[in-house]
């Protein structure tokens, strides 16, 4: 994978006038007691509010309206449990095309019922990776729909890119940003839109311990995929991106790792003081700075919380 | 009480310019899922997300800010262990002249620590409503300070009256508004902004089955204070206030009550859908909507989301 194919400004610029209408622009929202507490000015991109509950929204939308006219009517597909299936299932609604979803056999009904309720035809496999795509391959040959993939694309990198975009026009010179990486969509677009709008701002990794493989990948220099992801951070438990890891290894200025511990208790800071409900993934950047925050004080930094797809019956606290 | 003393709108709209420094504008939320899900447009007043996690701030900073020179220097005193003392510890703050709270010894810990925290002096007494007046009186005689009762006080009506004509403002003629009623103080404010700003729009009141004296009250023609109160809703177990209960004597369009499964099914759709934390209390006025909601097909509705401070071990789900 060439650094020279990734998405340019100009394609991040075009995402975002794309996407305009299928998307909130969320706010930024701030806590004078948590400045106080953490001694920097922290600024939340509050994804959570964004549509179906998180930033994947972004990538689905801006990948469903770059589609060619011939590939439209036959709709898209992708296989996902998670927020990519809500996101691509509402993008394709709103473009009036079929969207297939492939979910495994013990998926939560909630999540089952949420895809279904946009509209979208779930496919159901066994619950292995393997059965995944293979049922994907077979759902795309039969029916020609273009499969989008949750991170490992440009068109999704250049729509989760506008979160970051958004974050650094509606803030006033922030010294950095901390983003989260699973698969790393939104990691390598938050990196771009630093590059490119941001005067190269610096950008934080934010990964859970139980699925380091960017840290590690990061400190081998090559992609190292992840086995057994073992954290409560369920939309980070991916491994990165053939596509994401370059830009990741390029401009990332730091990764930092964080234990459930620290998850849940930055979780618990943002519902207590930000009235806001998060995912445990979504307070992972949030736990990152908590642990490095002497290194910021008195700095103003960025943090995307990036989704709040939370079971209401298994908060962890 | 004569109802020729209540709040005017230019006391309202000269509250509104008062403590237009010491609050937040809390935005409008809206989902389209809710929308969907109750079959009507609901607009969500966002009093979680106000200063110190709830809509008191407004009346308390209005009270502070409507002491006479004389007054300012001796500070103010209330009997509270909820959103009030927290938002009267903090406008005192903000005009930096002292705060005295008088609170139940069985107060939680947590409660304590945020009315210090706003630099509060903090007074205990024994766990009743007689220790807490009797405690009161003895520190306002030997302080000089102003008590500032939480409803019972038309700078403090006044103030919270600036949630409502807020909404009005932000929305497109709505329907009518659901508000809660605790002591009565939000209640009556929001009924004056909608005789005021809203053109007489209606008022539906949103209490908890177990601490329905508004209710009662306003079927009995004559104030009824309640005896044992038992609701999860903690922050409306209050009895209605003297100067408020005349108000929405007059003009209150209806009174619905709801049950504690009825508030918890709320207060769980408003984390699902809006991913907003609100307390027991903050969820009543959408229970009660809830409740109702046939009559009100197609409409559009304003709901006050009043507070957001939930004890985060304790949630009811």
């Amino acid at each position: 994978m060439l650094l020279k194919d990734i998405p340019t400004a100009h394609d991040i610029e075009k995402a975002e006038e794309r996407i305009e209408n299928y998307i909130h622009r969320t706010p930024v929202f701030t806590s004078s007691q948590i400045n106080e507490i953490v001694g920097l000015k922290v600024y939340f991109k509050t994804e959570n509010l964004q549509k179906v509950g998180a930033f994947k929204m972004r990538g689905a939308s801006n990948a469903v309206l770059s589609l060619k006219k011939e590939q439209l009517k036959k709709g898209v597909a992708t296989h996902s449990s998670g927020n990519h299936a809500q996101a691509l299932a509402l993008a394709a609604k709103l473009s009036k095309i079929p969207a297939y979803i492939v979910m495994p056999q013990n998926a939560p009904d909630v999540k089952v019922a949420a895809v279904r309720q946009y509209g979208a035809e779930v496919i159901f496999c066994e619950a292995n990776l393997e059965a995944r795509e293979s049922t994907l391959r077979e759902v795309v040959s039969k029916t020609g729909a273009t499969f989008i993939h949750p991170y490992d694309n440009y068109d999704v990198i250049a729509g989760q890119a506008t979160a970051a975009k958004e974050l650094i026009e509606d803030t006033d010179h922030l010294n950095g940003i901390f983003s989260p990486i699973g698969g790393g969509g939104l990691m390598s677009g938050t990196l771009l839109s630093a590059q490119y709008f941001g005067n190269k701002m610096a950008v934080y990794g934010a990964e859970p311990k139980g699925a380091d493989d960017a840290y590690r990948s990061w400190k081998a220099g090559e992609r190292i995929l992840m086995k057994n992801p073992a954290t409560i951070a369920d939309g980070l438990r991916t491994s990165l991106g053939e596509r994401n890891f370059p830009i990741i290894q390029k401009y990332v200025k730091d990764i930092i790792t964080v234990s459930d511990a620290e998850i849940v208790e930055a979780m618990k800071m943002i519902f207590q003081y930000l009235k806001l409900v998060v995912e445990p993934s979504g307070a992972v950047p949030f736990a990152s700075l908590l642990k490095v925050k002497n290194e910021f004080k008195n700095k103003k930094i960025g943090v995307i919380l990036c989704g709040g797809n939370v079971d209401l019956a298994k908060l962890p606290f």
